[in-house]
């Protein structure tokens, strides 16, 4: 009998761990970003790292997403299977990621978010070489320090390099606002100085004659206030089709929202005080946070943290609960940060409508993709 | 072109980010530890989770290693292809679980480690009704607080039931002594206590009548001094064979003997004092540690930390560095921790006598192996 069989017949029969996806919920959550976007007049292109699903980004396309953000070759190779409306929000470097890009189905409107003339300038040269025309967003940093540049002027010099490079149309503007995790008060503080560098940035532009088609935001820490920075046409959130433990907390989201979980199996309970289940950093990662610490928690026992993890061990700290885990009993771990856990899952298994079924991960990994 | 053909061309054209191994420093660390262990009349049995790789476990059988440790059950059936000499440290729990352990090939001499009734009771039943007897090694809690039995009378209550479960056969016990990176005052302290517990267990096992034929103990953190513990008979250490950053800092290992780093790729520039690279926590994995702080190091400029790290990008702090790094440079990466960092790789590239080649991980992922 294959996995498969078993799972559809008991679910209980499925090896842990394993992520696990409630399809209805993530229905739901793809709907309500799309109303939610619908009424501010944006575009939701949501980024697929989260899921690197061929069925999940269909989901999100069936709910209205206008085309999807990726962050991969191998994402985009996967990705262009689903639509037609890309953008690789990553600067692609050397002659391997290049030959890729330029693979893609010519039906793709292709667009790639950069902040050098070194990538610019390289893209240019196969865009020519190839005589496809490649549209490029150009990336500014709104304080994460990460990647972007750091001023409307440097924007709009990078714009009008990129105007003027053969085969590159400019297309518009790229950023990442979502970088830190704060109080409401600093949030307000936080979206008003992003408005300004937008407003100034889109000043500055149009100043110069380069009117942006596209001014792409948003992220999941800041999804429900994105209109409040002017002037975005779409946004980009990713985690938001799942949601974790760091979207609950930053207050995004209901626990009633959860799409995704990890399902664990109790495999010792010889320690006083702790129990150990089968859901270590290698499937719910081990990114550390502040607030309540831990890796995760359990979604049937909120009170019940992932104290610490090891590789193929979780110890959740069962000794203020009156919770007794017996061995073989099945557990449900809100991870902190779902992008990384789905990512070290070889597939999901899923629930909707009663029934249960695995998911493949396509966009996993970075070889070329053979569908 | 396939992706192996380019790299034998020119390594220069593999894909960043990957993980890259040094084969002959992997084969001096390998030696240096069986030659460790003959010293102390110790065996070496390796753990897998590190490299989860054929290859490397040849080379480890190769070196001397006598037999070797697994965690999951796809290590296990990957690597009972090249030892008959197995130790799963870890309970099986569930009845896929103990399907695919009865399952692997009959010339297997098979161990399985535990440390309570009911996963032994499960082993037992299986035992019997496949007509396979399995080994068992109790497991004892060296003050990690993870698994293991708390106390010698624990152990030796376990190991009096597994005596005379019928299918089992008692073979020793086994705990995990290097959880604590500690100063080399606090090492004395810790290995001095793990002794007294270690013989404590040992003498209440003899008065028992049960003597333990294996007695497995060991770890990297506490390698070379592994025989100041008595009555030991073998040792697991894993991430010996590559090493990493926390080995480095805990001072078993050299600089010189790294075999594993991961190679990676400038992207961006804009940021002032910064440079992005595109290794990040999915890549390296974003694994928080004390001292320096970061999520990796620069092999060749170790003054430059892997400052924070998203999913796609590695963020290089340069503000004190003379280092004026150009998008599409390579730089290779000293990771935190090994053994997370390889099971994110879909392959490692690796360096042989001049030669490159990619080498894989057969037993990453959770699934049943087909040769």
């Amino acid at each position: 009998m294959s996995e498969l069989d078993r799972v559809m017949l008991d679910p209980q029969a499925v090896e842990t761990p394993v992520g696990y996806v409630d399809l209805g919920r993530a229905r739901n959550n793809a709907a309500k970003v799309v109303e939610y976007a619908n009424v501010h007049g944006l575009r939701w292109r949501p980024h697929v790292k989260t899921h690197k699903s061929l069925t999940i980004a269909r989901l999100q396309i069936e709910a209205g997403a206008s085309g999807l953000t990726v962050a991969t070759l191998r994402e985009a190779e996967v990705m262009s299977s689903v639509t037609d409306d890309l953008l690789l929000a990553y600067p692609p470097v050397g002659p391997n990621k290049l030959e890729r890009l330029f693979a893609l189905p010519h039906r793709v409107d292709l667009k790639v978010a950069l902040d050098s003339v070194d990538v610019l300038a390289e893209l240019g040269g196969a865009s020519v070489a190839t005589g496809r025309e490649l549209g490029v967003l150009v990336e500014q940093d709104m304080g994460m320090g990460r990647v972007g540049l750091p001023s409307p002027e440097a924007v709009v010099e990078l714009a009008q390099i990129a105007a003027e490079t053969p085969g590159i149309r400019f297309r518009g503007v790229m950023f990442y606002p979502g970088h830190i995790r704060m109080s409401e008060p600093e949030q307000d503080a936080h979206l008003e100085e992003v408005s300004g560098m937008v407003a100034d940035t889109l000043h500055a532009l149009l100043a110069a004659g380069l009117e942006p088609e596209i001014v792409s935001g948003g992220s999941t820490p800041t999804i429900w206030r994105s209109h409040e920075v002017e002037g975005l046409t779409e946004i980009r959130p990713g985690s938001c089709i799942f949601y974790d433990r760091e979207g609950l907390d930053v207050g995004v989201a209901d626990v009633d929202d959860l799409a995704y979980t990890v399902l664990a199996t109790v495999v010792s309970t010889a320690v006083p005080g702790r129990a150990v289940v089968d859901a270590g950093s290698k499937a719910l990662a081990k990114e550390s946070r502040g607030g309540g610490g831990g890796f995760g928690v359990l979604l049937d026992r909120p009170d019940i943290l992932v104290a610490s993890v090891s590789e193929e061990h979780g110890v959740l700290d069962v000794s203020e609960s009156d919770w007794v885990p017996r061995i073989g009993e099945r557990v449900r771990i809100i991870p902190n940060h779902v992008c990384v856990s789905v990512n070290l899952q070889d597939h999901l298994l899923t629930i909707d409508g009663g029934a249960h079924s695995l998911l493949s991960l396509e966009g996993r990994g970075r070889g070329p993709w053979q569908p």
